[in-house]
């Protein structure tokens, strides 16, 4: 299924190489603020132009409004968003169609569709449909900011340095590309947010959040550093009745549930698979192995994109929760 | 929601020192044989009896079929299980209720359910609900068979030590407890599971692991490892048209479909919240901090109760997964 | 799948002659008070005790709370509630088995389960499973009570007539079983559950409502009448802005939504399926027809059961809309 | 939720004066060949061109596929199709903002939606919308016909007479509007579709069509008049093990599930309510009544559209409910 969201529902759609991208909204509250200036920083923000280490596609991505918003307002009616594709040359794709791109899905795309899918680019799988969960995340920031919470993502590391431009010289050197660390902040969240087991925090931020392309793990709070950890160490000692803790190990949530705290996780982001270095796939018409290059610009560490996409997935899951919390106590 | 699953849907229900705790599973075939014995060896599995650093809690737990099953065998409607709680002296709880333990549930409970929630041991939010998810991984776990697929879950590391030994005495010096890491391996599996983005292998995992107790991490194939990998080392080779590779550094899943490899992830498992040693919380009647020891006997390490655990969510994900992948090929 | 709502979802399990039948409800808020004794009246109500036309089926029905009760309180957790199946002697079932009773599912859910299906006494099809829908409803009604609305079904006709014994003196006479028309209504509600399309008021009843067995229609307001006016006359005029209509031909919804004026809305139920009357049916095993007749004692109007039935569902549909309805505003 | 379906999932958006409507089908088999030509003829079916009675807006209905199609076929992804709405002129509704339409949703959704609804033209609770049902039910048509399934809507009725001219001539000469009822008969089924209870045929059928505007009752067999019958008449005498009855007022469903005979149901369509009389509503801003009367061309008789909507709305219903069945056979 291509949606998520149990009140606040977004699904996304389209292919890399297809007319356009995007976003079906429902479930969004009416009379919410909405023009398109609101989406340009971050949609800028996930182009990574500035940046060392990203290849900007210019797209002139522009929202394109077409139902849920009128007067410049939401309307309480699904809210649909496109955004056009440019720059669209499909050419070499028909050509190298049999030689899976190494860490890309269009091997598994082929199978899985039985060579129905729509190829060019990567298609439906293409990471050109992260535009449409940044404006799933502009209208979900929004929301929450209404809350007086806020959601907040930045680069930890690349290649393993905190000093990122160390990192991408590694990669530069290597004529290769690299990964990177993501972690994200979640502040002003009331206690009592998710709901046990299946629809805990982490449940439902680590559902949403593996939707995004290249993500390879998360870990909330100490993580992973939690398995070498001792008990005492560990846990959060509440302070007083506002549920604030001395420490934040668990990273804002304890039995599923927001403790008051910030919410603090981080994500792990491969290397691009697109690498300028020579590799080896399968062609699938021959059967034989070949190798193969990648033609073309591509983004040495695609982790350097990620930020703003990680903080509107983020924000438009804790929205849904937001939404699904109220119920609870209102009608006792 | 207390309920995971499209097609093969999970629900669980229950409190740690209520009459009893259940499962109820909606949506398996009709005609698979199912007895007591099949439950067996894994509700063994999950007390952990016989090693180092567990406390079995002496249950003999019996599943007991409510519905759903018919002559040994499913028939198709719901199944219900249920698992009666015994050894439930529940005495202490309220005196101490005003004092949450350190790194449990008992302070947001308190607040997210108005002080209505069962808070004896945990209530609903106890481990002890963990039974139920095996139950239903048993049931999964038949399914899978059926296809030649099998899940297999160990423990990696203690504390940090490969050597398990060693890393529980590290908990036994200190007087505490302490956290590990879990991985999981499921072969047999075809190309094709999965769906792009909030469907993908990793999402819909993700969300269910992150429903057991404890868990603070999960990452597929090289994880977390792989932000500081360079692109061309990270990507798998293809080798023929079956699909293997020549490494598996994504674990078994490219674009949230699954690739035919073997599908490999790991869960990083915190300390045990109640640890011997003496803490600091809020007593939230008075307001103030207070210490707080634990009585009674607790898990050294909780992570070793979780193989089995573990095993059992993945098993009902990946059947889930199955079941929806059949419609898909088959309409055409 | 056996399960209703998105936010108070009821989850209905077992079979006429299995050990038990149950009903899950999760998303109830925390904090109701809940006690057996709210449940007798209407559970004798479905038994339709001292009504000509009913069979009594001593069952002594007492709902056993498993989880989610607290102190006599609702906790936040899922509510399970099982009632004991007695007086199951099912030894005539075998025998029978390849002779289907006309008008039940016997056929088809032999067909449908691969001959798996619990037969005995209808099985997961039976309407002793109406029995969990009522206990669902009696929780939905005191959530309603809180907001002031009330929910009301009455049996219209029977066998055509208003004169509800002269009704059923028709299907004594005849020696057969007749059908019936209930009426349900609900009054307190605001303006504004529901939404538009598929969750609209009538979809979610409509859905709700067919899986009562032996519901053949439903209509609101005018309903089929409807088809047979002039819309100058169909259309209610608004009276002031409480959204009080001066006419109620549309049954308290328009476009879907609740307009705060009396919903109404009635169904069809078809007369008994098991008729003391001789019929004709298939026997599967020689592929012949053969006659057919009914054993036992059995009821002459299933419809006058309906009622207690009809209120429950509406109840927990409409509590599910209020609690849905909740979330909209609350976040502007 | 504009959305319908667990599998084969039907979203529609748009409002009746923006800039478009439009659907999205996540959930479509890959490989199914779609073209523009394929929804002409139902999409001119929905304008009812050519009856008395209806009046066609001009707006020469083109499905834009904007993704999930290529080279002609449907590839796997969401299906996003939308209609561009024309001849959109909407000056004179802010003048008559206050004073709400009587039979439409103008009052319900300003409150629901805080002021904030388009209310041009019904907005999103539009007619309009049901193109967007019409495509959807144009490819779910073409799965069904894959299995040798096909759906038939039918006039049954206007103004009570089933000659139809005459029904409408009754409108015309009391310069009113008029209602009507319409057949839809589903043939080829297997036996086994649908699920007890919650998802039985009626009810997912019940909850889709009630989705379209102005329907006010559905029956399904002989529906109301079954409340009538005696038991020995209203059964259906199985002949053969292919499930072949004799009669069919069951209307080929028995406990929720296909019995492989044809499906049948009716449903009830009310005046349109927009009528040529002159009408008293509110006036929401002086509080007080008014009389109202509709400026411009309207249907005498909405019901004369509804045959392709219906057919519509029940392939995707049936096309889901074939996709969800073929998981349950197929993994023992």
């Amino acid at each position: 299924m291509n949606s998520f969201g149990r009140i606040f529902r977004v699904t996304i759609f389209g292919e890399s190489h297809g007319e356009s991208v995007g976003v079906n909204i429902d479930g969004c509250p009416a009379g919410l603020p909405l023009t398109v200036d609101d989406f340009m920083t971050d949609i800028e923000r996930r182009k990574g132009g500035m940046q060392k280490g990203t290849t900007p596609r210019k797209e002139d991505d522009i929202p394109i409004f077409k139902t849920g918003v009128f007067n410049n307002k939401t309307t309480g009616a699904p809210i649909t968003i496109l955004f056009d594709n440019k720059n669209t040359r499909s050419g070499d794709y028909e050509k190298q169609r049999a030689v899976p791109r190494p860490g890309h899905a269009d091997f598994v795309a082929h199978q899985k569709f039985g060579g129905f899918e729509d190829f060019r680019g990567g298609g439906h799988f293409s990471g050109r449909l992260t535009v449409c969960l940044v404006a799933a995340g502009v209208i979900a920031k929004k929301l929450l900011a209404l809350q007086q919470s806020e959601v907040k993502a930045t680069i930890m590391e690349i290649g393993g340095e905190a000093d990122l431009d160390k990192g991408l010289q590694k990669a530069i050197d290597a004529k290769d590309t690299i990964g990177g660390i993501v972690e994200c902040r979640v502040n002003g969240l009331p206690i009592g947010l998710g709901e046990p087991f299946f629809d805990s925090v982490e449940s439902v931020l680590g559902h949403a959040v593996f939707a995004i392309p290249a993500v390879r793990g998360i870990e909330f709070g100490t993580g992973f550093a939690a398995a070498r950890m001792f008990g005492s160490h560990h846990n959060d000692a509440i302070e007083d009745n506002t549920g604030k803790t001395r420490t934040n190990h668990a990273g804002g949530v304890v039995g599923g549930i927001t403790n008051s705290n910030e919410l603090v996780f981080r994500i792990a982001i491969k290397p691009t698979s697109s690498t300028p270095k020579e590799q080896v796939t399968l062609n699938w018409e021959t059967g034989e192995q070949e190798t193969f290059s990648v033609k073309g610009r591509h983004d040495l560490c695609i982790a350097l994109r990620v930020p703003v996409v990680l903080e509107a997935v983020t924000a438009f899951v804790m929205a849904d929760l937001y939404m699904l919390q109220q119920h609870i106590k209102r009608i006792i």
